[in-house]
């Protein structure tokens, strides 16, 4: 029993816990950080992937002091860290107006706007300056206003410029379509398609008159495969941090990139079946999957190291979920040498679904890392 | 905007929102309750589902003293709130066993093996008072020993029957396979062959004189559908206290009997491809899904009233989930009358799992339900 616990050996691993390799966390950081700044462009990563005090105390080594933030919580959550500079990257919840006036008093507040009437809404109920930058669809489909439907954008740009208490900002999108990709190559065209189109809206409002706009982009695909950001201000990539399978299947990065592992204990065993039970579940690895083979696969598995975790076993998955238990198939070798109490890394499909369901990360020398309080 | 704002008019619901309708709470608690009753069994409610102190306190009501949790800490929290009786019903995780011994130190604890290994360690190691249940596979091939294993069975029972600090309290069984039925004319069959085959496992152990052992099942499909619980002492159904689509699906509930839903404002609208896009994502809604004519269902969509919220609209659901953002597909006519701002009610595809990611819940009068911290 026990046998590959020898590993890890400093750490007190109970239950399943999200493990951090800061060394790749830092490396991840540093590509993009460099490559903005040799673009010449602003980098301000999404702390949705991490949502953590702790990691975004590693980018402030690579000077970052703009970031953005998926909810109003999440922004004032990092603003109690002394973070001064936010977007809430989701378009505004008008029912939460008295939590961004309060929030924008303290540090400068960025949102976005896809509809005349949220526009006006906040003209009229803003009260302290609040960025407003205007959200554009270039091709997922999500949200924003269609690039091509000046009529709306420039209404939007209007209202916006004509309230006191609100400050156009520019133009945003995510190229969330660049998740969907056939093949990696097909990422830097979606990013040159990204940048024509809204260089094209900018144009257009400029001659207006609605403002020399900024452009905000940003989605891992095409902030890690393309080489130089041309045409745009300002990438806003969250994934990177940590990256996961889902981004090393499109491309954007190997298994070695990948910065966090779920280190699960095994608590049954059935040899007859070729299956293991980890104790770590939905409650630990989200229901986000990836399809091989017509198999769901919610994670791959590596076995511990001294100093972190191994690359993925060939074959070696996480087959079923329920709400605290993962089936893992494996081949003979594996199981033979795995019993109740051993320690298996699970490496996560989608980590920002995984961060958001552990709130604290422990580090590789055994410091935990806080998260946020519940929502 | 906002029109449907009207209703829902005393909560103050400014971000995505677990209600719970306590009326059908008691009503989904007594049915199971009375049925228990009559059949002279033991009901031993699954508190995953909830993981709420006060929906805790609803079951009080109805004399429920005996309760599960999926793990050391979810006991242990119940523990804190009173409950005095507990089965961790997920198999004993030995890298928890100090936590484990210093709750059996405070409470009666029943754990759960399915191995010889770990109840030697258990044996060996436990030092409280523990209850152990020899965890019996009828069929869903998770975890449990297969029940024709009666080999492994005796061993198990003779280890933990030797022990000094393990009392063998009895067979328990998740019949999880009545999850993956086709008609719920199937789910009385589970009942009655799970009843069986648990049955002579008893018989054999009894045979060899291993003890006169309780038998446990549970699972909310078979605890809905079959109306007396014959040849069993105790079940531990859990999903049954909110119900959800999954259940409905299956046929364990109607749509009325649905307790819980989540409360989301719509942040965008767009009327050319008959989508509404809500604050409301994979973090407020899980990522499980069903299919429904090839399309993943992440939720079905109903409107708020003065007292709760309407059956599912036909022509309505959550087509797609991101971290933040749910898009839902509708007809005409609701896009029409849905602007930013108002709130959308989603029927969730598993409440568990939507519980596991709110942690509170707000009553149709406007109480907070507090749940755990986070683990």
């Amino acid at each position: 029993m026990a046998t590959n616990t020898r590993n890890l050996h400093n750490l007190d691993i109970r239950k399943p816990t999200v493990l951090v390799d800061e060394r790749r966390v830092r490396k991840n950081i540093e590509r993009i950080a460099e490559k903005a700044r040799a673009s010449g462009v602003l980098f301000r990563p999404h702390f949705k992937t991490h949502y953590s005090a702790g990691i975004g105390e590693i980018f402030k080594e690579y000077s970052v002091s703009t970031i953005c933030a998926s909810s109003v919580e999440m922004a004032g959550y990092f603003a109690r860290y002394g973070w001064k500079d936010i977007t809430i990257a989701t378009p505004v919840n008008l029912r939460q107006l008295e939590e961004i006036n309060d929030l924008a008093r303290e540090i400068a507040l960025g949102v976005i706007v896809d509809s005349v009437e949220v526009s006006q809404f906040l003209a009229k109920h803003s009260e302290a300056p609040l960025s407003v930058w205007i959200e554009i669809d270039v091709g997922y489909l999500r949200t924003g206003v269609w690039w091509e439907d000046v009529a709306t954008i420039s209404e939007i740009a209007s209202v916006i410029k004509n309230s006191k208490s609100t400050r156009l900002k520019g133009i945003l999108t995510h190229a969330g379509h660049s998740y969907h990709v056939q093949s990696k190559d097909e990422i830097p065209k979606i990013y040159r398609e990204t940048s024509r189109k809204m260089s094209q809206v900018r144009v257009f409002l400029a001659s207006r008159n609605l403002g020399d706009l900024l452009i905000s982009v940003g989605d891992t695909p095409t902030c890690s495969l393309v080489e130089k950001f041309s045409g745009v201000d300002e990438i806003r990539p969250g994934n990177f941090v940590f990256y996961d399978l889902t981004q090393n299947g499109i491309g954007s990065c190997t298994v070695s990139d990948i910065a966090v592992a779920v280190a699960c204990p095994v608590i049954s065993r059935h040899p007859d079946r070729s299956e293991l039970v980890l104790y770590g579940g939905a409650v630990h690895l989200s229901k986000d999957f990836l399809e091989s083979h017509g198999h769901k696969m919610f994670g791959l598995i590596a076995l511990p190291t001294e100093d972190g975790w191994t690359e993925p076993l060939d074959n070696a998955y996480v087959s079923r979920l329920s709400q605290e238990h993962g089936t893992v198939i494996a081949d003979r070798e594996l199981i033979e040498k795995t019993w109740p109490g051993d320690i298996l890394m699970v490496i996560p499909v989608h980590s920002c679904l995984v961060s958001n369901l552990h709130r604290s990360f422990m580090t590789l020398d055994g410091r935990i890392l806080p998260g946020p309080s519940p929502v």
